[in-house]
């Protein structure tokens, strides 16, 4: 933890206000001259949101981790969380077995895993086994969890992805990454033996034998298989600890996400997941529902960010509308702070995501007004939040909660 | 190198793309009644310049190294070229010998020195020898440098500087710096002995003793001299390696400059330097001629900072005019990132070097509209880079470029 995590720790008084997080994947956006020279939030008719921003509102720009940097999902959302992402790196591993669906606990070693193709002699001729379809990769993990539940008293979790793609996750007390890969990163090489990055930490020395155990074990099983008869492992690392939301900021937290990844990345930090809604309208009336019983709710929408990739202007502006058209469901029970952000751009001619600051809004009693019409990226340049670092979101919301005793006298 | 370098560093890939910096040196500027409240940006006429920005450009301004420092050149420079000015100190030798047009090595130990005035036991009794003309300087510089070229195997550099200022470079092997000035600071106290400021270092001992050595042969040179018999050096001390631009960027640069000290400052990080042109607009042709053959271009344009220091508000909206007119040589073949900005701000109303952010504009293809009308002070408060660190500006330039991988999944 820094220093200054410290101060803000030491400051910090329980209250009992409501706090609201409200992501809109990949918001931010870009006007281009194809596009009438317009973002996808200046094209979108938004009257509930403008109603909002008249009533009093707070601008900025949030810098996803640092300048230029374009984040993926999961440093986007640490740092909305308050994490700064430069200092809690979220394995590659862990961030896909979060998309599948997988909950982490402490200490789990995750590896992303390719099934391969090997000749008779254990060389590898095709790294990816000729993409075979999800279906086969499904039926070959199947087979492989079937067989393999433990390695000693190490549980082994095998779950099967897109593609040629699984992941393995090694469950157990006493285990450690990093680990080199035992992919040989070309073709015409063997599968090479994972070692431990630190050659004296004999719990990183543990997972390696667990490997070498994993190898022995499921090799023979894809034995007759064609074109995937064997897998390479890499990303092999365990999840530091992180500490929880409610250590970290005293706020008792709930996440209200639809895709796996969201409701993963809420949970590294010990939000409680709640399960059901599928629609926006939805998870807006179960926030309604479930008002009294958290202090923090971090509620994750993925449209934007999908017309985003997609690079489909109207897609997002419709995303952005019948985002704006479920609001006011949310605004019958106004939570104490309000913010409406992304977790980075992702701008349509793009097509991914992208480094430029995503716009945020911040609502609360005391949070002024910086009387801006509406919710924009160029009206957001000229806010009182001005560009900040994403991870600073959470101490606004804390000080307009009147979390924050006074610092110094 | 940082911790945020080294991911940045992590994250580069080598694109092809080409990125130009053009630096209008003390550009800033800011408004006063006496000036009609219009900055010379805001005062000149600069059509090519507006209709880029109409294209669609990103604004800001920049902070040369951190909020109230006024910079020199050399900060103001190594702050543009990514190279955060508190961490990497150029020392005041260094710069001199860099302003002198002296080309300098690695491991070199340069002093600054002043020609005195000592009585017959050797006292001091004016430090600046009455400010002898440059002329005077330059005869007694050609004097020592005809007899002194080496001491042992070291070479040694005697460049005169203006009035009785000088500097001496130190070339050879196992040299460094720093050592204590043998300028007593006030008259009535003869010339110190230079000492190591780490007496158990070598290489310092061996400097110290090659002062020694260089006033036994220099001091009987000028014995018979008025006013200037003696001399007086400080600031001793080497330049410590910096990590060269390709290295750290994977970008080949190009310097277009004019100026000793600006070509000197970026053959500091390893730029090319390039030379002949002597305009602006030739500095621009000679870009489009040398496109191919560069990854990264710097080109410095020095008469706005002129007519800054000089308090002329006429000549800098002239300057900045000039500038606007040969714009349309380079943007006939624009780069993939272009910005426009300074190294500093030179208010006319102050003379001099100032702390206030200068304005930075940034085109390229993804950089979005910030739907600004002009290139100015005002206008770049409200652009959506906001006021960042100088040192930033590289990142952003190498985002435009498309120059880094995601960061995290």
């Amino acid at each position: 933890m820094s220093k200054l995590d410290d101060v803000y720790s030491k400051l910090t008084i329980k209250t009992g206000a409501k706090l609201a997080l409200v992501v809109l994947d990949g918001l931010g956006d870009i006007a281009t001259a194809a596009q009438g020279n317009l973002t996808p939030l200046e094209a979108a008719k938004t009257p509930n949101l403008d109603a909002l921003v008249r009533s009093g509102c707070a601008q900025g720009r949030l810098t996803p981790v640092a300048p230029g940097i374009t984040p993926g999902s999961g440093p986007g959302h640490l740092g909305l969380f308050g994490y700064d992402p430069l200092e809690f790196e979220v394995g590659r591993g862990v961030i896909e077995t979060l998309g599948l669906g997988i909950e982490r606990k402490n200490g789990d070693v995750a590896a992303r895993a390719n099934f391969c193709t090997l000749d008779d002699k254990g060389i590898v001729t095709d790294r990816r086994a000729g993409r075979i379809a999800t279906e086969v990769c499904e039926r070959l993990c199947g087979l492989l969890s079937a067989k393999i539940k433990k390695l000693g008293t190490t549980q082994v979790i095998i779950v099967p992805g897109k593609e040629h793609r699984f992941v393995v996750v090694f469950r157990g007390a006493g285990l450690e990454g990093p680990l080199t890969d035992t992919d040989p990163n070309r073709e015409g090489l063997p599968i090479a033996a994972a070692q431990p990055v630190d050659a004296k930490n004999a719990k990183q020395k543990k997972v390696a034998k667990l490997i070498a155990d994993f190898y022995k074990a499921a090799l023979p099983l894809l034995a007759k298989e064609k074109p995937a008869n064997g897998f390479l492992m890499r990303g092999i690392a365990h999840q530091p600890d992180i500490p929880t939301f409610e250590q970290r900021y005293q706020l008792k937290a709930a996440a209200i996400a639809v895709y796996p990844m969201y409701k993963g990345l809420s949970q590294l930090v010990g939000m409680t997941k709640i399960e059901g809604p599928q629609t926006i309208r939805e998870q807006f009336e179960r926030y309604v529902a479930e008002y009294e019983n958290y202090d923090y709710f971090f509620i994750h929408y993925k449209y934007t960010d999908k017309a985003g990739e997609d690079g489909n202007f109207a897609a997002k502006v419709k995303a952005i509308e019948d985002f704006d058209a479920a609001l006011p469901v949310l605004l019958a029970r106004k939570p104490d702070v309000l913010v409406i952000t992304g977790d980075h751009s992702t701008p349509c001619a793009l097509k991914g995501h992208s480094w430029h600051p995503q716009p945020v809004l911040l609502h609360s009693a005391s949070c002024g007004n910086d009387k801006l019409e509406r919710f924009t990226e160029t009206g957001a340049n000229l806010g009182s939040l001005g560009v900040m670092e994403a991870k600073y979101l959470i101490r606004h919301m804390q000080a307009n909660a009147k979390m924050f005793d006074k610092f110094g006298a």
